[in-house]
């Protein structure tokens, strides 16, 4: 078995770990961004770690209100750029911990006067000596150069983060995540005969929005890092307003169809795209019964109820059940394609840029 | 000549015009800011006009240091997630001023109490109505579906922005732009020539960074709705986390090549390339001599010497002049292929989404 495979197969256990382990020093960093509140957050990430701070994004604007900003870090490292950073919080995110330019925004940021937060998982790294708060996540060394567990561990993280920010989330429903983790993984049968579809696809498009864009970026990488396959990535709207008309017979797209707001743009662009006689398969699950009722040949279902209730957006708690099924369908396709999952040419774990 | 064409022509006239009959405006707004700086900037967008709030995004926080966040315009329409706003510059960009995700932004920021920019076309748009300050681009209205004029109109615009922000721009270097797009548009002969390499390219990849990454990923969308091509678009520093995996002999790679903070890491990535044995293929100008030192079938010599001096950032004023050559091969590129650049199947020219 890959080492991939391995750490996908890892997860629930990280993830309760992680929850665990870091709840207590979330609910003390909770007091303290109480009785002072941020203005600002900025995310500063690279690669998969990046893709989380996407997901920070969306669920830290949606559940706190707070303006989130995903630093380019070239802003800092290059450009030399001066920021005020007054009732900023800055958040750095790097599995290893030595992400050069991550690590120079927090520096920065931290001497011009913002509050600092680290999350990675490696408690000895330069980020958790920098980080004035610093959070780990408990999946254990990850080996594979294709990140898997540590992405969905720093997904949770940031689950924890917006609930020190105020977000109407419980840390019970978060105990669930475990839980929808596993029944994810009980796919791996049915994606490990899928994916021998996709042998000789060369290029395709992955499409989803809101809370689950993260995912689109995450599943995208992976396709291209594992798969050599040259991977797009959209959120459902920017694919109208022009990238669409690359669509042809065949031609793949991923999608990603929670429950909830994003549902009835998701429907729309499939319909689109079937028209267009595209090739789609839609990553859903339980608790959205249109996704379901589509030809059972192009939707993956999650076999949980992922529906979170209101007020709290539908979609929110999907987003890591869904991507495993996308990590287990790029370690098939790797395998499928001859390659190996855990060495991608060109790359290394650790990738240090300015 | 295809429209595209013909408005790829136009642009040295529409940016002295927008240069021209938008500044009176610009130096009021100017006084206004002055008076009462914002703490965030948030610049909302889609499809090219997207492309340019990226610009805007690394212009405005390079030259003044305010932070700025590019808005995900499902977190208001779909999620409807509460923002305070306070001391937040609201900016939204929309060709047609039809953009109905866009509008709902700017609507929803100026009700909560934000100031408000509009930059559009069409002075009776509902953008136009809806913003409290409206600039226009005088472009002339854009008839092909691939907007090119308007692109680099806007970005005319955010340089104007910048300034009334406070950044060190003075208004007599931006009155060389549109002579620099002139020379831009001297490569059309030698452009439509090399298109021809490229007829059976079905994928690659753009690459370039900090204020010539919106640039990036113009030129793919370019590539994607008018040649069909699937091309995918990185920063140097994210293609090396991961998707430089894809990259096989003869893999297409465009790179962005502008002089100053930005050239070592495209130098390192151009050279990583060439042992991959990719087919490499950069946009630069007369003053950034290493790039031009390169195989000249590797380059595309924008014939100009556009860097800025220090304390300016180098490669300042690049992004105008460095898309047009990238425009130009688009819409060769769609001839060569027999393709219609200004009626790409599958797309109509104003886009709703929400």
């Amino acid at each position: 078995m890959s080492k991939m495979r391995e750490e996908i197969l890892q997860q629930p256990v990280a993830l309760d770990k992680t929850l665990r382990l870091e709840l207590r020093r979330i609910e003390k960093l909770k007091k303290i961004l109480q009785a002072n509140p941020p203005q600002l957050i900025l995310l500063a990430a690279r690669g998969t770690s990046d893709n989380a701070a996407t997901f920070g994004r969306y669920l830290l604007e949606i559940t706190t209100g707070i303006p989130v900003s995903l630093a380019a870090p070239s802003i800092f490292t290059l450009y030399g750029a001066k920021f005020s950073f007054k009732q900023t919080l800055v958040v750095a995110i790097s599995q290893s911990g030595e992400s050069t330019d991550t690590n120079l925004v927090l520096q920065r940021a931290r001497e011009a006067g913002a509050r600092t937060v680290g999350i990675t998982n490696e408690p000895q790294s330069t980020l958790a000596q920098l980080a004035e708060h610093c959070f780990l996540v408990r999946a254990g060394r990850e080996q594979s150069v294709a990140a898997t567990k540590t992405y969905t561990g720093q997904l949770m993280m940031l689950y924890l983060l917006a609930y020190a920010l105020g977000a109407k989330i419980q840390i019970e429903q978060l105990r669930r995540v475990p839980e929808w983790a596993e029944r994810a993984l009980k796919l791996e049968p049915e994606i490990r005969e899928r994916a021998g579809r996709y042998c000789f696809m060369r290029h395709g498009v992955v499409v989803g929005r809101g809370l689950n864009y993260a995912n689109v970026y995450e599943f995208a990488l992976k396709l291209m890092e594992t798969c050599y396959v040259v991977a797009e990535r959209f959120s459902s709207a920017d694919f109208l307003h022009g990238p669409i008309a690359m669509v042809e017979t065949a031609f793949p797209v991923f999608l990603f169809a929670p429950p909830g707001v994003t549902w009835p743009s998701t429907k729309e662009i499939r319909e689109k795209l079937l028209q267009l006689r595209a090739d789609t398969l839609m990553i859903t699950d339980q608790s959205n019964p249109e996704a379901l009722a589509a030809d059972r040949r192009q939707v993956i279902e999650v076999p949980a109820k992922l529906a979170a209730r209101a007020p709290l957006p539908a979609d929110l708690f999907t987003p890591i059940p869904y991507i495993i099924p996308a990590q287990l369908f790029a370690a098939s396709l790797a395998e499928e394609k001859g390659l190996n999952p855990d060495q991608p040419r060109t790359l290394s774990k650790v990738t240090r840029t300015l």
